[in-house]
């Protein structure tokens, strides 16, 4: 792989950026077209329906595409969806060369677009940057690889790991940059997840709030265009439909009581899920599956101790992102996650793959350590 | 100042830096001698006794000092103490001008000798690289300003903030790379000191181990002439003579018990304090002030949640220094600090002023912030 074949791949990755917040279901994919190694076109897919990044891009090279590599950040593809298949597009418009960042993450269809492209005549390349379009997609590769979503559990802490007192008292633990952080975790996520404690004690909506994302006109647009499901784990349906949370708009409530209620909930234009349960509790893996099966790439988990130390004992969380605020809460304060364990050997293991400064927050990412 | 005033000062700074380990119960200091903008003298402090840094960088000049400009970390002393007054030695050298980045920090003696100095038609100036200046001898700033050592707590928790097993399972929660951190930590104070619930459950000894810091030969040379003071706090004498942490050599005890038992102490080589106290728990303001009073600029507190809890209910401390784990211990761990707060208005704001990894953990530094 050659210097300038990485140049217009990291390009490619970073048009492919622009649709963070816009491509539910679809996986965020960039393109450039380059003939005698100047840039003729460039593309991005937006949202859902809309022309995948390939076509954009070769609408804009026009006849220069003849002969030229394209840069795609993800196997072309080469099935009948919503649009028709990019690889014929390439085909037709006489490319040369197409270098790939990852191949199509579904095991059952890698490798046929490229296999198509190859038929044609085409030179076919792929892994060119790919821990890179890995990981701007890592929701949507999980999906296809495992049939489950990505979870993300954002939680927000004092430095000495408690997230509100003993009384419950804990707004504002974090300031206006960390803020307007998670508000960009919400946004770029397929569904945002709560749980019925947290709706009750702090009012929550989880709601995106286009004037608090801090981004430009362009993506604020498509953020506002396309915001995440918000998802309520209710097992008892004990908030009420008055609740700020329904009040701002329609939502999905996950719950394990009796289905009795639901023309309650459809009626104010939300859904209501039965799902298998114990003790109230809904079986939140089922709950993963059924979201993933809708589409869901990346679910952000907002919740207290209880409901984020479920995931976590049960193995679900891929991701932690803890907010930091410089400041000690005390030993009677909340613990970060309810997780009782007993002995040392059973202490989570984590990788820190990040820390930075956030305004006077810092923000924390770990995932769990399968290696330790 | 003029960028090469900020440069040499620079330079003297880095040579201050390799007294670190061996200098207290003074400061840390370097001075360069530079004629015609070329260095011809450099020295450093390297411990209490020994010559000043004016007095190496004007034994290296030699001739020609006259007529140079020394730049020195903090202002020449003009007192007679163990070594004759540097700013004799400079005046007497022929020097034409003396850059200082900060004044002597005591209030009774600042600016005596680069008066005794300017007296002697020397030019003088004072302010540069002030900050850094600072930083690098803050304990000894703070017992000259305000007759206190600096306090430095440092923990080991983590990510979720607790410190141990509610069993006491605690050993190697952070690595080796965090470990020899915290060895340098101990070579670099004045006085390491510990409780006694610390010391009896981890048979904590507390000592610097010369292999373990990772230095360079002259540093830890330096560094193992110089041990600090190990200092235990035993309100009710409950460690007996025979644990590891006696066995490791000399230490001070400060205890309220009766000083009954005093000779035993002293038979066996330590010292014991007999401090006012109040349901066994010994004065820590009064301990503190008495450890200034024998000169230790920097106080490592490394102890357990209730000790160094106290310290940070009293507002006795400057510093924290945590060292992160990449694990949750769970809710059921002990936390990070025994610091009870009911309400978020008493949460003890703090300014994060450094996070980094450490081999496999994080650092994280944080101050009291006086200002939020």
């Amino acid at each position: 792989m050659s210097d300038s074949d990485q140049a217009f791949m990291a390009r490619a990755l970073e048009l492919a950026r622009k649709g963070l917040y816009s491509t539910h279901p679809n996986p965020r994919v960039g393109c450039v077209i380059v003939r005698d190694g100047n840039v003729v076109g460039e593309g991005w897919h937006a949202k859902a329906g809309e022309p995948h990044a390939e076509v954009h891009a070769l609408r804009q090279a026009g006849d220069k595409a003849r002969g030229a590599t394209a840069y795609v950040t993800l196997e072309p593809c080469s099935h009948h969806g919503r649009t028709p298949p990019c690889a014929d597009a390439l085909v037709a418009a006489g490319v040369a060369r197409v270098v790939a960042a990852m191949q199509d993450p579904n095991p059952q269809v890698a490798g046929r677009g490229l296999l198509r492209l190859m038929n044609a005549g085409i030179s076919v390349q792929s892994g060119v940057l790919e821990a890179e379009a890995r990981a701007l997609n890592a929701g949507f590769v999980k999906r296809m690889e495992h049939g489950l979503p990505l979870v993300r559990v954002k939680l927000a802490m004092s430095l000495d790991g408690r997230t509100a007192m003993a009384s419950g008292e804990s707004q504002w633990i974090t300031g206006p940059a960390a803020r307007a952080a998670v508000q960009r975790l919400r946004a770029r996520s397929s569904v945002v997840l709560s749980g019925a404690d947290t709706v009750l004690a702090d009012a929550a909506r989880l709601t995106v709030r286009p004037d608090e994302l801090g981004l430009g006109a362009e993506l604020t647009a498509l953020a506002q265009g396309r915001p995440p499901l918000r998802v309520l784990i209710d097992g008892r349906l004990r908030v009420p439909l008055s609740a700020p949370f329904f009040q701002a708009g329609p939502a999905l409530v996950a719950t394990c009581a009796a289905a009795t209620s639901r023309n309650r909930y459809v009626d104010d234009g939300h859904e209501l899920l039965a799902m298998p349960g114990s003790n109230g509790h809904v079986d939140l893996r089922k709950l993963l599956l059924e979201l993933a099966g809708r589409g869901a790439n990346e679910v952000l988990v907002e919740a207290g101790p209880k409901l984020a130390g479920a995931f976590a004992r049960l193995g679900l969380v891929d991701e932690y992102q803890l907010f930091v605020a410089p400041k000690f809460l005390g030993s009677s304060a909340r613990p970060l996650l309810d997780l009782p364990l007993a002995r040392m050997a059973e202490a989570k293991p984590l990788k820190i793959v990040d820390m930075r400064a956030v305004g006077d927050d810092w923000r924390i990412i770990a995932v769990p350590d399968s290696t330790a």
